[in-house]
């Protein structure tokens, strides 16, 4: 590496970040499951090799030198300071502990799969333990201000602050909690017929249309189907989404492939500009994203999920074109019924299959026991019964069994602790940027009321998107909507949603 | 990279060149056209740091270190060679000049591209003049015995002599001249039935079939379409092959399939020992390959196809299953006329369309011109006129035009020169082999004619799979045949079978 300039240095690290990327989509994709002990080594060997760039003495001398030229622009200058967090950041951790959490996790990984299959917690519960200790180590190796876990919550959405996160969760529990309360006591509106036959190539077509529409651009994108659905980029004109088709559910591949497409919109509408420079990396995660942070992400693509997707005027405009993909499925159902059922909201075990009225509850419980977690104050034996305790306040149910109570989620065992909260704070956040988009030109929802959704697309771009990791994602909360993290708007949203569809609350 | 061992360090590299594989599968399969450009560079960032670990000095030292064991094995011993052989060759070129051949291949090849669409020799000549210049300085910079030509095969064919190739081009020419023109001049078979209606779903469910039947492995791999279809491993658990389905050409698919599964064979049968050490990669052309040779490779694969796959008593076994696959297809045809009509011959102006009498012509043009464009007796600018010169010598036909004549092949425009000569001599060795193969047992042949490939299989790999790279081309040959490159076996196959298939020759 011979005096390249810090460009070409950045240039380098995100086409390995990238390749990386590849290597876990064919992962999921389309790789025989024989080859997986391999590929887990591949991207580790390629994740090395970017820490190392990063890392490396010349590196440090080129982004020294970049820092010296006049007139740096505001990019630069935040390029730097991306640079030089994540390069104090990454130094801080022993190499040790790195190689340690990568071995340990991958390992976790399938002994989790194993245990959730078998509803066996006692397999798993030795490697959580592992892991929170590990993670325990994270923290106190790169220090944070309150707590521990704002040190792993710093990974996913930098610079959150613990009491932050606590305010909003109490002023959303506050609503919220009476909100869900009335809502599951009136009559619950008919879904039956979201049950029936739904055949998967027609399936397909309707989601490509639909996200095309919403503005996904698939001559840079592409749909594959998958178990867990996900959105991941090669590069800004190589952006892809993938769904899983349930030919008995019409839900799961429509809402999960607009959910998917929302994530794809804010890689595909990055500042060009800003390709291959640090500000579409993950510095610190070593991932190559051009989103701000997890929570910002998780915003967008909630936004055009439940905001534009879940809408009534959205199927006022598409539901004849519904019906007309499934000749006679639907012919006996209105455009109302069909709202109110892709609407209807109940207390469930599961989180990725929570409605919007309940999903923050899921959060809410897997927070507190993370925090616990990582204080000391929750033991990993506890975690069963306080998940049932927990399940049992916000949603009025006990947990089924572990599989489907707190062996549910991959996140423990991959080592993601700290990452729960952006699912929430996605949600805020987007009603917060829906909110201000609304107030600032009336054009918006005249243009989505006729099923346009450019203004809306380009207004995200101009304010979101565009900007790429610019801005640390509260600076560009503040930025675009005057505000700090505010659940008023998200809140007014759901409770005007549900007292329309629950005309008795 | 602190102190790890030569093992560590090679496993790196062998990460990094599958990840250049899985990068140039996926360019092919499905990534959106609009990615290419970044596709580019990617590939060529994870080369460059490829290279710089092999140049590395941590490198050298754990080399230096590895070969001071005692007592090593014929396995280390060999690898110590190839890595000091490449590590001697990468230095000897100057990085400027990899960096030029680089950026004048990947801009070369979509001129190339536009010229061949457009029969348009003079747009693609300037790019063809300035490769020809670049591989002169590469073959001045890396040495060669007898001709620079010899310096170019070496990245393809390590070993082979300029002198040694000519002589084997004449033996064959002595007899495949004049059994060609007598093929040519008797009554051609009826094949008008392999131009029907063969529906791509039903074409690759015989294809995974009969591939699967001759031994490739799907748990350990996977079957793609694409505009040209090739092999590529990302690990020895992970080798995947391509195929082009025409609905109306049944050749195309189902040789097409024999073929790259017979490459596909050879990398999932190297010992699993073997697997990303040095043994298994091409440390001079930095790309992650098992098989020892282009050549080497190239003879498994028509050993499968054609030895196998179009031999009479393979349809004897498989023809009722074809005529089963397509109901109504081919009722009126029987496994007599089907097999005349796969082997008919015929002179015609395209390489890969070309059947096996006619297939070595076709190099032989190519590589008489790559001779004298390197040593500067043929220049670009006779390129178009000696072409339909040595069609006419060989075949008896004009070159139709450019775009089907001297711009047919892809591989000038991406700096391949020298690596032609590897598809005949992957003819000759093949037949080399099979006829070793036969005389050292009985049992094989009698197990091919029950359709069983078992034997067949386990000899080969037992003799060429298992060793992937621990012997070069040469040396392998010679272990396994007991000779060095002979035309004899290849010639005596071809004209036994040609005049069988003709009877008035």
């Amino acid at each position: 590496m011979n005096h390249l300039t810090l460009n070409e240095y950045v240039a380098r690290l995100s086409d390995v970040l990238n390749s990386i990327n590849l290597l876990n989509w064919d992962a999921s994709t389309g790789m025989p499951d024989a080859a997986s002990r391999r590929r887990g080594l591949q991207v580790a060997t390629l994740n090395t090799l970017a820490q190392q760039l990063l890392l490396s003495a010349d590196f440090a001398a080129a982004l020294a030198h970049d820092k010296k030229q006049p007139g740096l622009t505001l990019q630069q200058r935040n390029a730097h300071r991306a640079l030089d967090e994540a390069i104090v950041w990454h130094k801080k951790i022993p190499a040790e502990l790195m190689a340690t959490q990568a071995h340990l996790t991958s390992v976790a990984e399938v002994v989790w799969r194993e245990a959730r299959a078998k509803n066996d917690f006692a397999a798993f519960k030795p490697y959580l333990e592992k892991i929170v200790e590990l993670k325990r180590r994270v923290a106190d190796a790169v220090g944070y201000e309150n707590h521990p876990y704002e040190a792993l919550m710093h990974e996913y959405e930098p610079g959150l602050k613990l009491p932050a996160l606590q305010g909003l969760f109490e002023q959303l529990q506050s609503r919220l909690i009476p909100l869900a309360r009335a809502v599951h006591a009136a009559p619950k509106p008919d879904n039956h017929f979201l049950f029936r036959h739904y055949p998967e190539a027609q399936q397909r077509q309707l989601s490509t249309h639909l996200a095309t529409r919403i503005g996904y651009d698939f001559t840079r994108g592409k749909l594959d189907t998958t178990t867990h659905p996900f959105e991941i980029s090669m590069s800004r004109d190589d952006v892809r989404i993938t769904t899983r088709f349930n030919p008995h559910f019409i839900n799961a591949g429509l809402f999960g492939t607009l959910h998917e497409a929302g994530h794809g919109m804010y890689e595909q509408n990055v500042d060009p500009a800003l390709s291959d420079t640090a500000l579409t990396l993950d510095l610190t995660g070593l991932y190559a994203v051009a989103g701000a942070s997890f929570g910002l992400h998780e915003s967008q693509s909630r936004l055009w999920e439940n905001r534009i997707g879940r809408s009534l005027t959205f199927w006022q405009h598409h539901f004849s074109l519904l019906q007309s993909t499934f000749p006679g499925v639907l012919e006996d159902i209105d455009v109302g019924q069909f709202y109110r059922a892709i609407n209807r909201s109940e207390p469930s075990a599961i989180r990725v299959e929570a409605d919007e009225l309940t999903y923050d509850f899921h959060i809410m419980l897997r927070v507190e026991l993370e925090i616990g977690l990582i204080d000391g104050s929750v033991r990993v034996d506890d975690l069963p019964g306080l998940w049932s305790e927990k399940l049992q306040h916000y949603l009025g149910i006990p947990a089924p069994d572990d599989s489907h109570g707190v062996l549910q989620d991959i996140h423990w065992s991959k080592g993601m602790m700290g990452s729960f909260p952006t699912y929430t704070l996605g949600n805020v956040m987007g009603a917060q940027f829906m909110a201000t988009a609304l107030q600032s030109s009336p054009d918006i929802q005249k243009a989505i009321n006729r099923a346009d959704y450019q203004p809306l697309r380009e207004w995200l771009t101009a304010q979101i998107y565009q900007h790429g990791r610019t801005f640390q994602p509260g600076e560009l909360l503040q930025r675009v909507t005057g505000s700090a993290l505010d659940a008023g708007p998200y809140l007014g949203y759901l409770e005007q949603k549900y007292r329309a569809l629950y005309p008795s609350v």
